[in-house]
């Protein structure tokens, strides 16, 4: 299968996503991973024209890891807009990946780019199977595939998984993907007081004590019209 | 009364509402379709220029077998957002009606053009009777009228209907108004494997076991300031 | 048409639904209260025995304003149990009334003895027109009819009215009716620090605003198999 | 695995999951058909001492199409309630099973038999592995196992499915047994004026739509502690 | 502390929150009123240009009683969009005011302006603190601080408060600050046949009732990551 | 303040609500921890009788850590009923200790004593200040007061808190009330295979996590009439 993460900034996959990316690659699924914007706003003292060119080298560090493809949306960073613009692009990246499962940010996430990037999945998902839409780089894809699932958020604000991902045996290699992500460490410290390792090991434990297991993700799963078999598709 | 039913595309209104429009129609109120785009997109061979005009005709023939005048909207297919522009063609049109009724796509509905109509429509109802609102086409209509209900999804994805209008008399009118749009029958057969008069009976029939008749379309109200009062005006 | 409330104490229905079943009764409907306790514990002085005569005395007065049959169902005040004794009382109730609509309190309200008569009326709607239950007083009525519409409660706390009824012509014969239930006057103004006239006008008023009338009273149904259709029977 | 479904009345399982249970037997599961109450109610003339054993017969004719056991729960039917008593027959019910998997009736259902049998089961499952507790006939079985579903209710009121069954290939076998209970045709016909046979192809139509399939069964998942690893165990 | 209250129109803040901001002003808090659009539409005789300055003067008088620093957003009225020049507008707003409290309308109000401020202030509360988004005007504000509160609506549609202020103490200031906007009580009499002195005191009085003291006004409080602790700083 | 937690079992307390209670211990007010059952069936081997005696040793011991009294409810352990009998208990307890506060199990929690208890806490509260209800063994205490809030349970399923404790300073107490419970220990790792001191680090960090502390524990407030103004009394 063609497994899609789209999320805004680099490191949200890994914080989110990453044991269950990890399980899809050793697998053999191919595994993509779309940075929506280019991170260039997240530190207090580094300027965003610096910090862009370390984000994508640290994106690509831990995509590496699982053998997993990155696509660079490069929208500017905190400017995430559910506006025209915007969704031909993201249809080009769900076009590019032509997926059988999509992982995005949920609706009620506390950024407001990981809330757009959500809202432009689920406009796009539809619209990448239609041949004639004006303005594309890519041709259409596949037309009926595409289960898409919504992440967890920080601290779990609001949101009450419905499928839960074990992650027992790839939470290393998550550990690994967002280590690559040392430009974070020093901002989450400056601007949330947050150890992001401990974060992560928090977050996956408590889910891993709702689902029966050691650590674990917790998804929802969109509910739309002829995507509903019970055959899941998660590892 | 008048009523107006906005949808995203030539022949949503067939699906989701007709049976409703017709028994009004019956009653003798005046009744308005408004197509938002032109459903140019909606073909995975026949090219937007040409698929236009196609579904401009067969809006206008289903509608004209309940009596209905259409408004075309125009907006290109798969390309509605709920920005200013979009706005002011929206509150036009529902001036243009002058409604005591409403019918539009529900929030959670499966495709973005349907999901931003009813967003345009929320968004407009308020404005079309402020008379000061500028670049608009049409004089301001009553402001204090236009109960809105939402239409009812395909499948039914987490849509509970509150209101169930009994269409067994008129279930033969959807039909046909349904049969005008012969260039869907094709294309939801190739895209989505669907043939669309056995999808009709059988979300009629399903509505119509939960409502104690044995056809129904089903609806929810947005409920809104001073419009609570009970005398339905649903036919 | 048979309207029936059936409430826990007697001033409930007053508080309530007292303006909706006067305009019931004035549209020549014929309208039973049932109060399932007899409001014995219902001050801090007075004791049940005597209390309970009182309470009875006050709802036929209140009841007669209206023209309304009372149904005492004379459970101990605060001992509603929606347990097998109670049911079989329950359904008798339902039963002699052979309803039309019924009106009763909602699951979320702050009074237990709330909470289950309105939990029994549910269990009891369907069995009343059942023939063989063993233990009823009364033969079953008719099957099939029965819509439940749930009462708004003190505060509105958890409760958003989908249905609202303009009581503006009936408020005075509301409050007439209330005002027989001296007893309640004393109590509420001890226990609650509630002057309960004013108390009704600012819940009537309230609701009133939401609905575009002065006064109005709000409810929620009970949606059930087969009594969906939109051809609403409130006033 | 050991397969059960917990319902209130014989032909419940039928209607609401028979499709489901003929797939686990297909593939060779232990399935289990508890039927709780001896369905002697449900009929306007019959006795119901003569019904029960009409219809207890019935229910076996059905099991047996699919080699399921039955379990008679011989609880009078209209009169579960989830007290001690019913308490204890439901945990010795699970126990007999020792279940992987548990279908039973939703929360929100229109019959107060289904409403408490699905409290029954919600609050036996755990009890199920406790050795200790007094007064149960059999022992106690495995603590940790048996995930519960919760069946779709007739005309889908108020349930919004999270899990779909395809069931296009035993929708045949799920008539098959519904036909074994031919005492309840004619009582549909007399009480609801509804067909059975009818009734089901409208609803395993509607949600196969949803599913994208011809034929489904809906069900949620009740969510617990330890039991929500994505590794579903449906068919 | 800092407080700000975002509003789409003047007397939006009066009707909805003034009696708590009378508080916090009483405290010796420092307390900004944005009103984000210029009001220039809420007439159907008196023109845009002319009313905007009658409403601007109305809404500087009003928060003149309190002692509030007005910022006027001048957007012009019902063209709120949450696009990305309103958010550059909206992320200094927020910055001039450094707040520890923000109160501002709730997602599902009736009128649009309302329901995008909202969204605005979502987005916005996260960038306030991030010092390198380009186009700003004021520099980065505490990036830490910041609990968002929205305020109830007009009729309480869809509305539970999970907060209630006790106004009993500043109601009569919030009438006065309310009778500063002369304009619209002609207006809302027009247009909504609705006093609004009227009105705040029947949605005071039933907030007050759901509370237990006379007067109250009620909000909701929006969950984030990192703003949970219970010390509540709302007077 | 009287602060009263009611649990169904022992160790329920320390797990869910322990470092709260300590913090209002610590400020000096009346605690009172009420265990409902005798936890006697909570071990796969040693028996009942011997069970009952063992766990209220520890229950003392982990409430005279906090110098808190233990009301002993001595309801037979997994026999929980919202009936008359153990409603009338139930009252006589929150007499006992006329509460300002309270703190119980949540509805949706996966254990039906957990649910029975919470359900009867909210049927006793009203009833804790009549003075004539019969069968009492305690005279009625305050009508007016009684905060309730609901406690978070194991992996926090379908669980939102509203509001969090910082327990940082008190997580040590936590622990060491926990700790007294050593038969539970053995019990959790045989049945379940969990830690409990493991267990409430993950749940705490989460929840701290979330609200912006080290260590918090999770609630959500009954919302009830005259209940609800926003001088929070939680520490």
């Amino acid at each position: 299968m063609n497994i899609i993460c789209v999320v805004a900034h680099p490191d949200d996959m890994e914080i989110l996503c990453g044991g269950t990316l990890a399980r899809y690659a050793q697998s053999g699924h191919t595994v993509t991973i779309a940075v929506f914007t280019d991170g260039s706003m997240g530190d207090a003292v580094i300027k965003p024209a610096e910090l862009k060119g370390i984000r994508e080298k640290e994106a690509h560090a831990a995509a590496g890891i699982i053998g997993a493809k990155v696509i660079w949306g490069d929208i500017v960073d905190e400017h995430v807009f559910p506006d025209a613009a915007q969704r031909l692009r993201m249809i080009d990246i769900l076009r590019e990946a032509d997926p059988d499962v999509i992982f995005t940010h949920s609706p009620n996430d506390y950024h407001p780019d990981h809330r757009y990037v959500g809202q432009l999945v689920f406009d796009a998902y539809f619209q990448k199977g239609l041949p004639h839409i004006p303005g594309q780089q890519k041709p259409a894809c596949r037309f009926g595939q595409a289960q898409v699932y919504y992440m967890d958020n920080l601290g779990g604000i609001g949101f009450s998984p419905t499928e839960y991902v074990n992650i027992t045996e790839t939470f290393e290699i998550k550990k690994q993907m967002l280590s690559c992500h040392k430009s974070q460490f020093e901002a989450m410290k400056d601007l949330a007081d947050t150890n992001l390792l401990d974060m992560i090991e928090v977050q996956a434990r408590f889910r891993g004590m709702a689902a029966g297991c050691r650590y674990a993700e917790g998804f929802t799963r969109l509910d739309a019209f002829q995507r509903g078999l019970t055959s899941r598709i998660l590892p």
